[in-house]
Parts: C-alpha cells; structure tokens; sequence
C-alpha cells in the first residue's frame, strides 16, 4: 500500500469554498478502483490546517489517479484557496 | 473518525531497531476495538522519515488507547531512536 499525506493550510474566508471543492474530488476518488481510502481532514487545534490523506493499492492506481479530470482539474483549484503550498508527502506502508 | 499523523526522523542506524519496536505497537494497536487502522510508514523521498498513521473511532478510543501498556512502554523506546521530536497532529475527518 502506498499513502499519501497532503497538507494545506487555508485561510478562513475561503474554508467554505475549499470544503465544496473537496467534497468532489474525495467523492470521485474513493470511487476510483485503485483506492482504499480518501478523506478531508481539519486540523484539532489549527482550524485553518487540512489534511487530505490517502491510500492507495500502488503506485499505478496513483498514476491513474493523476490523470483523472477530476484531479487535473479541482487540484488547482484547492491550491488557489490555500496559503502557501501544498505539502504533499508519498509513503510506502510497511508490512509486518 | 479522528486521524493521527505522528512524523518521525530516525537515524539509519537506529531503524532496524525502530521498525522492531513499532511492529509489536502496531499489531497491539491495530488489535484495539476502537482502532480503525494503524500502521508504520515510510517516505519515498527520505528514509528516514516515518509516519505512525492512525484512524480512531472517537476520542474514548484514542484515550483508551493512551492508557494501554503497549503504548506507554513502546512510545518512549520509540522516541528514544528518533532524531529530535515526534511530531503528533490529530484530525477531525470531515464527513461529507
């Protein structure tokens, strides 16, 4: 299993908007066959920092991931609500 | 559902030792009622960097899980190979 963790940080007034956005692409994502779990996630003690956290079978279903109109396409748009970049960190799962 | 990232730097040295540990932590973990998922993972990008990635049912499970011997004897040998803090952030999943 592969995970990804991505991070942002989003400036109050465009909370909303960002939590539209992204309630699309986790939909259309967790549906993707290749992923095993999609979510949005806020921060407990920084409001303004989320977690987009990710798990995928391999690293094909990401690829195939990356190339969706939905991820082409409401990825910059989250990114242009955010502060700064997007922190995007890519694991491998260790099987015990 | 809560999520929990807790980052981690662990010299080479000190890894083999360090997945050891975490392979007991795991699959105590993981074998919690309340523990939804919990693994060890790794970055592609530098392998020295880990992540503990935690989803929990709800805040009694994660304080339960806090009070449990495998946590509070394995954390501490854990961090003990990490080179400078764990770093621990906890989420709230957005359900859309």
């Amino acid at each position: 299993m592969i995970k990804i963790i991505a991070t942002m940080s989003v400036k109050a007034e465009n909370s909303e908007d960002f939590k539209a956005i992204a309630k699309e692409l986790v939909a259309k994502s967790a549906a993707e066959e290749g992923n095993i779990s999609y979510s949005l996630n806020v921060s407990q003690n920084d409001p303004s920092c989320f977690a987009i956290v990710e798990f995928w079978k391999d690293q094909a279903a990401i690829d195939f991931h990356n190339a969706t109109e939905h991820f082409t396409t409401l990825l910059p748009k989250l990114a242009e609500l955010c502060d700064g970049e997007v922190g995007i960190e890519q694991f491998d799962t260790i099987e015990f």
